[in-house]
């Protein structure tokens, strides 16, 4: 046995880090020749975005991509970002786990410091060929050019050559690569991750030109920057025991107090001096002196004491209505039906990491009816197009019941069929990616619940628009027997036995006995006109309330009969009697938005049985809160109660989905 | 712009790949507190089994989890493996990317160097406490105890205490840690990954002690060791030229021929030379002088010259008869209708990299019927039990129209729904894994196809099973009425006119014009006894062959009917005419199985038309390629062929299924 356990023993020895990822490639995203590709492209346009963003210059890329020979392709990134100074050329392309962003908590595309060194890697061992850098500062009078290797055995840049010469522009960075590809169209192709990124980063101009020799622009739907992030602290209430104790043996503080004040986020000496109370460690204490026991405490007593969340700029969502032109400005040509307002919640936290969840529904038009919805997935602004499988957004769409919103869905879980496409992006200072290739977000269950929360919002619009419409189609033929022929045969038999015509309205009230309600939204010049017309065919007198949702950014105005209340996005007329067979027609405007913010208006009923009214929505029980703002915080507290509203208002409308 | 490439510059820094994965902890199966237990238990157990198996010692592994406070865990696992010496012990445990398996080619289920290491960082960084180790080797007087941490900074194990005691045991190594986590029951539990263990690891015995007190042990079901896996240097049809060249500049061969021979699996001195002759480079070249063209040819005429298949003992299949017993023994309780007999297919190749696909199909019995399938997936030996949509297993799954074999499936793709449980094996010297958590497989093209060959080849049994069941009970009813019913009416009604019984025969073989066929297949003391009766319900006489499928190791002996023709697995016989009306039976025994090793008959017809037969399938078209061995060469070389043979026997028999 002896020998077993030494022979065992000589084996073991330390794997460099390069060595591994050369190895397990395919953790990084180079499975197959065909991923390999956009691999190399997503790396270096993520490193580019980043650059430009965190130097605040708008962002011009040109990705180019040549065939070498069967299964070689070159690919080259250029950008207009601030360069890269020299001396870090060599460390930032040539060795793996070395970058700026991992060490700084707050939202950037790249975190690791993998992604560009691992395209060198395989680029050198796929071909032999070393990666060819191009870069220049705004200071340095010649760019410089660069050509690099990773060595594997001790994870360190080789530098093989090394010259400057004149760059025709003032600053920027390129990288060229020759590597084992394929090229393929497709969902999953180094076009269709250009089209995501633009659809994602508005402010971006991205150039491609594809080995068929064809351009593409994506021209910027903006110029204005995303608001810069800001680097934030660790927020206490995510620290863990171990962490905890590293930071306090490795902290310059001498006490406990500035220790907590200086290092964490939302820790002000106030609620320092709370924690060291309730904890009954001393605030004079030095750090270093801390023991197992005292850290445990220390992180108990959090429970105890009111800490502010995390501050949320150091996240960059991208906003309801950018997302709706986004959209449009990549959907349009299947001609949607319906654009469901996006939907931005509120920053939470996980494990002590800020993050934001943003989700958009498309519906209809031709988009195909009988397949699985398509899930466009994006975090931090970066198109995910692989392991749809492996997500959390995945995993969120297939949890939620699908039925209850006008999808169809196999026993109410999975992932729903139907003409739709729906939109999740994921900001957070630390996305957890399932792998270092970051195709898919790992299964955390604040993250999960969050995403669930968002799509149920934006499905409830999806379903009242689906429910006023199938009620108004459903009563459309009816309406017009009624409406239409009925008095034409009134007329015709009155005038063959030469008769006064009879008043039908009495009759046509007693068939419909129905509320109707027809509207309009049309915009021109600089806003949008919305007119709202009511008919009671019941055959009494009716009074009720409407109300109306504003989109965010819209400001009413010019109302032909003046509100009864008007606050916020929210306005009510609690209208006078209407008597019956009569009509009346609420006329306004909006300004402050844009063609396009608007596709249809957003309105509810209230005081009338819902099935006396067709045109309209009952007012949700939850219109207080989720209705009006989605991403309050009582929403999800009481999300209990959510539910149960739910239930109630499928019980009565859409029971037909089960 | 200066300061900010300047600024930039500076933070740019190397992290270390601890702190890396600390805050990535997730890629290493640590996001929920769910899945952070399952994942130490699973690295433990890893270890326990590669370390026994290495040392030739049947594995008695016990594992035992105590719950010490709300979320906070421990957990110990203790083996009877070789131990660890002394001086490898903290490196082993409390340094990541250091291990024996990952230098070596051949299947082993820890491969990486990172595991139980971070098993030991998640434990401390939750808790804050040491690792407890206990290792003995069998020349070690007394047991060797040591506690470990890992500085997450540097990377290097911190031994706090370290000690010596007596352990009555010969050998073995025992793990304690105490961790964040919760404990779960259900599919993705520490239960059920042990159950899933001893499925494919019949030779080891598990005890597991959970925290309820309950203590299960699984037993093992055989004392018969794996073959012991033997290390292979790479096949260089699987080498790049990056790696190939840094292998040329590493080497101490001083000319290429003995380089290629000595470095590479499968080249002999004349392989070698027709390589260098192939490329035009002189076989006593010092590889270190090989420039990157050299290399490129060199690769290239790898394509003209004919070298073996990499060997495949440095691979350690389960089985066909091992899967069904594991199987059985796992599902018994589900009273299962029909275990598909499992396909284990020859080791192919990818990269470089051998690797080998089994799989099994069972069908029916309590297995829920209206849910998609279970898929149960193996890599080396080990259950993979999260990230099943990542999982090329999966991919393979969903790819494939089980409509074709009696599965119900919307649209021919995605998960089929129905009474199945799918088993997937895939054993390799390295595993590509989709992340450093080893939960799911990445989509390899190559190991994609052998998936689906192996499902195919399974549910193409499944098929016939099915095809075969369902024939039998539509004619069951109408056999019955003809059979049973109408000699009793002739007799009842000869009785009351008191005229003689008239001879129905001919009546009966006029209404049902089928050969009809019943089997049986019992198991007694030693050996299975096979009857087949071949009833002729047509108005003529029959003359047509029967054609036996034998399972693997099972020998046929005492015919009735002496058959024809008899080779392999194949029997054949040609019958004489069966007049109509008469009936033959054919009787034979098969010994060298075990009971449970057959579940029903394998045979089919030729020389009949399908409709006139009951009670067993045509002879398939491809009957002397797959339906022999499944895993000829011929049949993936063929792919396209045996798409239309199977598109053939749809169109005739199992169209009502698309």
């Amino acid at each position: 046995m002896s020998s077993v356990a030494e022979r065992m023993a000589k084996n073991q020895k330390a794997i460099s880090v390069a060595e591994f990822f050369e190895r397990n490639r395919q953790i990084l995203g180079f499975d197959t020749l065909t991923k390999s590709l956009l691999t190399a492209v997503k790396e270096a346009v993520d490193n580019s975005l980043d650059a430009c963003e965190e130097a605040g210059i708008l962002p011009d890329i040109t990705v180019s991509i040549k065939k070498i020979q069967k299964d070689e392709y070159r690919v080259v990134v250029e950008d207009n970002g601030p360069g890269i100074v020299r001396r870090q050329v060599p460390n930032v392309f040539g060795r793996l786990l070395y970058g700026s962003r991992f060490h700084s908590i707050r939202q950037s595309r790249g975190q690791q410091g993998i992604g560009i060194s691992a395209v060198v890697m395989y680029a050198q061992l796929t071909t032999g060929h070393p990666a060819k850098i191009k870069t220049k500062t705004a200071e340095m009078d010649a760019a410089l050019t660069m050509q690099l290797m990773l060595d594997t055995k001790t994870n360190r840049p080789v530098i093989q050559k090394e010259d400057f010469f004149i760059w025709d522009r003032e600053h920027g960075t390129s990288i060229e690569v020759d590597m084992k590809a394929r090229y393929v169209a497709g969902r999953q192709s180094v076009f269709e991750y250009l089209k995501g990124t633009a659809l994602v980063n508005p402010h971006a101009r991205i150039i491609y030109k594809g080995p068929d020799g064809v351009k593409y622009t994506f021209d910027r739907a903006t110029t204005e920057m995303p608001a810069p992030t800001v680097e934030i602290k660790p927020h206490p209430k995510g620290i863990e025991v171990g962490k905890f104790l590293n930071m306090a043996k490795a902290t310059k503080n001498k006490k406990m107090l500035s220790f907590l004040h200086t290092e964490f986020s939302r820790v002000s000496y106030r609620v320092a001096k709370e924690i060291c109370e309730a904890a009954g460690i001393s605030p004079d204490m030095n750090p270093k002196k801390l023991t197992l026991q005292d850290a445990r405490n220390l992180l108990k007593s959090l429970d105890k004491v009111k800490i502010m969340a995390p501050p949320t700029d150091c996240l960059s969502p991208i906003g309801p209505s950018l997302i709706r032109k986004g959209l449009k400005n990549i959907l349009g040509d299947m001609k949607p039906e319906f654009y469901a307002p996006p939907v931005t919640r509120e920053p939470k936290v996980y494990g002590g990491h800020p993050f934001q969840v943003e989700v958009g529904i498309v519906y209809g038009g031709e988009i195909p009816k009988d397949r699985p919805v398509s899930i466009y997935r994006f975090a931090n602004r970066v198109p995910l197009l692989y392991q749809q499988g492996a997500c959390v957004t995945t995993k969120a769409v297939e949890s939620i019941d699908w039925r209850r919103y006008g999808l169809e869905q196999r026993g109410g879980k999975g992932i729903p069929y139907g003409p739709a496409i729906i939109l999740i992006h994921v900001a957070s200072t630390q996305i957890p990616f399932t792998s270092e290739s970051k195709e898919a977000i790992a299964s955390i269950p604040e993250v999960q619940e969050e995403i669930e929360l968002a799509l149920k919002a934006c499905a409830r619009k999806l379903k009242t628009h689906l429910s006023r419409k199938e009620k108004k189609e459903k009563n459309r033929v009816k309406f017009q027997i009624v409406q239409e022929i009925l008095p034409q045969i009134a007329e015709k038999s009155a005038a063959i036995i030469d008769r006064p015509v009879p008043d039908l309205r009495g009759t046509i009230t007693q068939i419909m006995n129905v509320v109707w309600i027809d509207d309009e939204l049309t915009f021109r010049k600089d806003r949008y006109r919305v007119s709202i017309k009511i008919h009671n065919y019941t055959p009494t007198g009716k009074k009720f309330s409407l109300h109306y949702l504003l989109p965010e950014k819209g400001f009413p105005m010019n109302f032909s009969h003046p509100p009864t209340e008007s606050s916020g996005q929210k306005i009510r007329w609690d209208l006078k009697r209407i008597p019956s067979t009569e009509a009346i027609e609420i006329n306004f405007e909006i300004i402050g938005l844009e063609k396009g913010d608007m596709d249809e208006n957003e309105f509810y009923v209230s005081g009338l049985p819902p099935v006396m009214v067709i045109g309209a929505e009952p007012l949700p029980g939850d219109w207080n809160v989720a209705k009006m703002k989605v991403d309050e915080e009582v929403e999800e507290d009481n999300e209990p109660d959510v539910d149960e509203m739910e239930d109630l208002i499928d019980d009565s409308e859409v029971g037909e989905y089960d």
